[in-house]
């Protein structure tokens, strides 16, 4: 049965865990799987991932077999939104810029990122895994006349109000923000902050906790 | 009073956040903080706030006018380990490795990239942002010679785990995973995986909810 609560950001960011060990399991010849099992192979409590689950799935584990491995990750995917196609354009195209829009991974999650958008001459016109690098200056009416809501920012942190505002304006709901400067949108657009540096610091500060462990 | 519990890894992930609100207020001249303040500048709950800072802070804010901002930022840049600087090699000297290289950002969190690493002859020799590309073959002796801590991994996902097997013998004990297969390391070494894939998710799900919410 379907949780009718909405789930929080924490439950969806483990989502694609849980799709990753599905896929890991299904790739080994595994047809069903226990929420024990999945919470083992990705090292959560099994209450929790049993939580997580009831967000996604539309019909129940059996007892004593679980839960099917295709329909459950058929199930999360569906959740997630990855069947959906879903446009967007990448605004900075320098050396991140760049890395992104040749990622082959992103077609997995229903993403297709379709042009790039830069303001350096030097880089408009370019083709990057097939996409045009376009000028900036045309993002609103492409965006409006090809309806793509999502918009990645990877340029230099000072320009990026400036480039979220034009993209609110050019009918963008979502954005992606790689540049560490926090972004003022209205409440009608998600802004998610890929913000590297609470990763560093996780693991900068394990790092430290266990060398001191060490000299002591 | 520092506060002697274990701050978890959720903790440790918005201490960046805290990091980024103070920076501002500081260049924007103020001199005291309420937690109630960082509180709304960080839409989190003060409660929360205030106990996530306590693994943190040295001493405690005053009554009525609340903590030193150039105080606060110390403190948790010194329990981040910001301010000890620490050598990284990058394995993997594609366009995203390039541009972690690039990026200038990571010296203030006392992350130092000291070489990157491959195997593609086509990139060994060459220098980028100042730093040797060197033979992957070489990199077991140069983490040992430097005594570098920290590698991060930036290579196909095939590679990442015979990667992440060298790196360990050569003394590695904290890896910045950011393709996205797990990696198996014994349990002296921290590893952080940088998987956008759930940022992607987070997005793409609560634009999934907007539009669908607009059609009804």
């Amino acid at each position: 049965m379907e949780n009718l609560e909405t789930a929080s950001h924490v439950t969806l960011g483990r989502m694609p865990i849980y799709l990753k060990a599905l896929h890991a399991m299904r790739d080994s010849g595994k047809k069903y799987v226990s929420s024990i099992a999945l919470a083992e192979a990705v090292r959560e409590n099994s209450s929790l991932v049993k939580k997580d689950l009831s967000y996604a799935i539309k019909s129940e584990g059996k007892p004593r077999v679980g839960y099917e491995v295709a329909a459950l990750i058929s199930d999360i995917e569906d959740f997630l939104g990855y069947k959906t196609v879903k446009n967007a354009v990448i605004v900075g195209v320098g050396k991140l810029g760049q890395a992104l829009m040749g990622f082959g991974g992103f077609a997995k999650y229903g993403l297709n990122i379709v042009a790039g958008f830069d303001t350096n001459q030097a880089v408009v016109g370019a083709v990057v895994n097939g996409k045009p690098v376009l000028d900036f200056s045309s993002i609103k009416s492409y965006a409006t006349e090809n309806g793509v809501k999502i918009g990645i920012i990877t340029t230099p942190k000072q320009f990026s109000q400036g480039v979220a505002n034009e993209l609110v304006e050019g009918g963008i709901r979502a954005i992606w923000n790689f540049t560490s400067r926090h972004l003022s949108v209205p409440n009608t657009v998600a802004v998610r902050n890929e913000d590297m540096a609470s990763g560093l610091a996780i693991l900068s500060k394990q790092l430290d906790d266990m060398l001191k462990k060490e000299d002591k």
